[in-house]
């Protein structure tokens, strides 16, 4: 039950981030809607799919539809609302990010797969929305490019597994993964926190591809 | 049967559509091959993986693969064929967006999903196979850009829904609601329909991405 | 038992391609790895969810993980090494690609599917990891643009294909597709071999897209 709950939050903010970025990227009403599903579902249906739970939620319960398809048109004429915020979808994204990612983690273990597994499942759940978001978009994913955005995926992911291990109380821990998550990635972007990238490994290979 | 019939059609077309646009992006033989196999099965692939139909049709069935490597070939010998088309990508993708929309419902009903879950599948069969040929050619998708697109495969994916529900028989239904799709769509790419776009909000929001 | 040494040794070179690419693209370490799992994993993920072996092998054992990180690492860390390289992208690329299509090939086979179709299915398996990392850097997969790509998947699967048909033995059968796909692979880059472009159509259509 809080795992249902969680994640149509989840859907809920990831469908704000995709139409936010549809309507900034100049599509039209159904484009909007297009995105918005499509950034709600990819994770989840990822998720179900990995996991053998076909068909999966998002096809199986009206909710996901309906959740995504309001938040698109939401977005889509109530735009001042979400003008006022300064980044609307990073933030959006990373709420997605982190509810998908602890509810990701969570139906992975009930479905029997083994802890570590199922937190790996968690983050791809996690990422999925704002990849396919992206690609479609035409654009690198911001899992690729941001900071700590995968690894905020993990955190939330590893609460969950070993609250798990421990046989702590799921809801709580749960609750927990996802504001950890959350906070991980606001900060990292408005810190600008990021990890080592290899510098000189790139000025070596920029090189390297001029010479073949 | 008709549902069989219906869908090689469409995994015709689709290629068809996948190969124009190979040629068109200069691909040698085997590219042309390989984006054409990616556009006729994708949507029928997405389908049947989301209905736990596994192995999908199109790598259980022989004729997918020999229909889209002949259609492949047709394009990339026989291209004289084709130029005299004024726009051979948009017409073949509107012809597979409205088999693939129709042939997804049906199949979904046929595995006991919901009315309105089939038809969201069958729209995502209907856009997957233009959606990984456009990716896969790192443009953005015609679905999000284009006129009426998804709603053009929501119509075919109704109507078949609705026969359905009211029992109906399938196939002249079937082949209403992928006519139906085709004409909508043609007519508007011919004519410039679209559905509005969130103008104002975006260009706030081009102005919250200089401030941010 | 040879199926899995040949599926984790495919895991590290797709992983090695997957970070050597992330490198040359200014990721961070947490990019990185993201990139060098997705190109690791993807081909074996869809082969699969395809043949329905769900959950996917490199989410039920933990060795395409572990795997997938260490050459993240080793890449991120010790550029040095894989620097004197002249192309080490394409290289671990065409390893990874020989080593998934010839274990897709034998895994699908397993899975009772028809000998054309397993074939079909290795080269799916030995195309996705190079497919999904260059959509993940917004880039045409090499598998579109490059000489005798799938053209080498394809014959690696193949003569697994056939030893199956002949009852001859499995592991060296693998061995030898996969050197003979890797060689061609390899020859073919280095040589510029590829197959005919149709070039007049595309001039063709080039007007076409001019005039529509």
């Amino acid at each position: 039950m809080t795992l249902l709950i969680l994640d149509l939050i989840g859907t809920f903010v990831f469908a704000l981030s995709g139409a936010a970025a549809g309507v900034r990227n100049h599509l039209d009403l159904f484009g909007v809607l297009v995105l918005s599903f499509a950034a709600a579902a990819a994770g989840g249906i990822t998720r179900d799919v990995i996991i053998g739970a076909v068909p999966p939620a998002a096809f199986s319960n009206w909710w996901y539809l309906a959740i995504a398809m309001f938040a698109g048109l939401l977005t889509f004429w109530r735009h001042g609302l979400i003008d006022r915020m300064r980044r609307p979808v990073l933030i959006f994204d990373a709420g997605g990010l982190a509810l998908f990612a602890v509810t990701g983690t969570q139906k992975a273990l009930e479905f029997g797969l083994s802890p570590v597994m199922a937190a790996l499942i968690g983050m791809v759940s996690g990422i999925g929305g704002g990849m396919i978001r992206d690609i479609m978009l035409a654009r690198i994913p911001t899992v690729l490019k941001s900071e700590l955005y995968a690894v905020a995926a993990l955190l939330g992911a590893v609460v969950v597994t070993l609250s798990h291990v421990f046989s702590l109380p799921a809801t709580p821990m749960m609750i927990l993964g996802a504001l950890l998550c959350f906070t991980l990635r606001v900060a990292a972007f408005r810190y600008r926190l990021h990890l080592p990238i290899a510098r000189r490994a790139s000025a070596a290979n920029d090189q390297g591809s001029r010479r073949s």
